[in-house]
């Protein structure tokens, strides 16, 4: 079966040992995970974990019913291409000449970046965006002096309709 | 000794495992991990994992010892106070009352959020900042009424000093 990048949020209980669980069961089903990010939710006893994986259908079908088995786990939605909001936070450490700084300047501007920190020669600059214009972004760096990057997997959440 | 929380970035291969072997190290140690972020840097090889977790100093030390023998592993850096940038991404869902769309607006635009999608009643925003600063955030959009919460663990990353 045709593999695709699959979009996986999991609900889990904050427990020490529940991570390493839940990731090690991708990697044995032989799933590479593109991007994991965990935090709280707006329940301090609960995670969410956002998973993008790589995988075809028969297997991401296989691994949700796995996570609903597991006892920490509370809920596990793949989401569906359209239905939901993504977005990645990077820090990206850009050394420059100093003769470039406004241009530099200009182009996070642009892209809806803002400086985090900076010094003469170089500065860190932070983006949340979509992967694709995350990436587009590096790109535009690059030239510059692009010496560090720090990101986040991909966060989702479902749009905003009721439900 | 005392507890508190220590900024661990580690660097590795792109291999699936890493990720469950890193955070099973962790969960063994009774380190408790309050947020972990992991994605790719600049070189696609390899990804970096941002942790930050709470232990004592002796602790620390053991795992960031522990770490440097993993196979997979390239660099681990225990980030000391003060000398990095950190941010981490929330999205939040709200439910408003329409009369109050417009107050909610000017709340998020004071904060610095921007509004990733919105409905009649209903709106996912999104916040890139400092742990302290989206807790404060948090607190001010309850009264709204808050759905539902995703966000990445903090990255973190040297200030711009050339080093």
């Amino acid at each position: 079966m045709a593999e695709k990048k699959h979009t996986i949020t999991v609900l889990v209980e904050n427990h020490a040992g529940v991570l390493s669980k839940v990731s090690g069961l991708f990697s044995r089903r032989g799933f590479n995970i593109d991007s994991l990010a965990v935090g709280q939710t707006e329940n301090p006893l609960l995670s969410r974990i956002t998973i993008v994986a790589t995988g075809d259908e028969y297997t991401t079908q296989q691994i949700e019913k796995q996570l609903n088995k597991m006892i920490p786990v509370i809920k596990v939605k793949v989401l569906k291409s359209g239905s939901y909001v993504s977005r990645m936070l990077t820090l990206f450490k850009v050394s420059f000449a100093p003769s470039r700084r406004a241009e530099l300047l200009q182009l996070a501007d642009m892209m809806g970046a803002k400086i985090a920190d900076a010094g003469e020669d170089c500065a860190v600059i932070e983006l949340c965006d979509t992967y694709e214009k995350t990436m587009a972004f590096e790109d535009l760096l690059k030239p510059y002096g692009l010496r560090e990057v720090a990101r986040t997997g991909s966060v989702a959440i479902e749009k905003a309709k009721l439900n």
